[in-house]
């Protein structure tokens, strides 16, 4: 049975990578993707729908899970909890399906510690002056709060090299191209090709 | 500077490996890719040119090239010495070009002990009939000399496992999409991309 692989994508908030996934998703040929759902104890907003943006649970079930080892991350976030459900996870990949999980490198740094073969993406915005751009327009937010999420997604950025591949997101058709392109070289990893073609090397191993 | 990546192509007698190459040289879009250009001591034959199929050299020549160290990987094949020089493919490298070394196994080994970074590929042919059927074709062989080759594709498909990456070689079309991929998917792995966006990455990080 092929096993997905198990994809983690990171990147400094400004640098598109939600729309480049929301991309992808939609990708004819690249059907046999899923994206994560993350488990959250904040509350969920108005435009947000439960077991699609996040699977929203109490406190109370979240330390449940932590205290089963249910996650196979989690962190604390201005006082909300954030996890990925190993469960899940599994029975995805072992389904024969990719998951891409959406995370920062602390989180990408727990993964890989406990999954030998995944493949880690890193996404950076094209420049500084970009990056600063895509932070400011977000709201109408004051100057304290874009000073504080620049200082974050330069910190984020620090990390950028402890992932396989990286993508500059300049032009968001020619950033979804690499993408796909990774995940293509991907299948075509040994590991990969020797399950799906394993009837055929048997064959040629047994004359 | 931008190191060049150092591809090692393995397959048994019959792949269809040589073909492959020969129409991924010439891609327009992959100027930069060469193969690498190995020494030997047996004669030159008629449709050959030294210093592009072969660098024909003496014997004498060879043993002090040993001497010297001046080989990446040698071997003796039917009393003759095949070596790949590691100055040329170093040389090669640092100007930024990928080299491409069509190899076997033990070469590949050889090879892999040396260079961290090599990216190596492995292809098959899609069926035991075609592999027969290719092998086949060659030449007016005796039976006899049909089964030594058909017996040491077999050895060399044994080592697959050894490589990074797998082609399946049906389609010569939809091998070469698939060659293609690898090289590109490889010029994002973050090793290179650091080089290749050195100004921006450290621009983003002095913020």
């Amino acid at each position: 049975m092929i096993q997905g692989t198990f994809y983690i994508i990171s990147a400094p908030s400004g640098a598109g990578k939600s729309l480049l996934l929301q991309r992808l998703l939609k990708e004819q040929l690249l059907r046999d993707i899923k994206l994560s759902i993350s488990y959250t104890t904040r509350s969920i907003r108005p435009n947000e729908t439960d077991g699609k943006d996040y699977f929203f649970v109490s406190k109370h079930t979240f330390k449940n899970m932590i205290a089963e080892d249910a996650f196979l991350e989690y962190a604390k976030v201005f006082g909300n909890y954030y996890g990925t459900s190993r469960e899940s996870v599994k029975e995805i990949l072992s389904s024969g399906i990719d998951v891409f999980l959406d995370i920062d490198w602390q989180g990408a740094k727990q993964i890989r510690t406990q999954f030998l073969l995944t493949c880690s993406i890193f996404v950076l915005p094209p420049s500084i002056q970009e990056l600063a751009r895509r932070l400011n327009r977000r709201a109408q937010d004051t100057e304290q709060v874009i000073t504080q999420r620049m200082k974050q997604a330069i910190i984020e950025i620090t990390h950028y090299s402890e992932y396989d591949y990286l993508i500059i997101n300049d032009d968001l058709e020619s950033a979804l191209t690499d993408l796909k392109t990774i995940i293509y070289a991907q299948r075509l990893r040994v590991h990969n090709q020797k399950v799906r073609h394993n009837t055929l090397i048997s064959k040629l191993l047994v004359v």
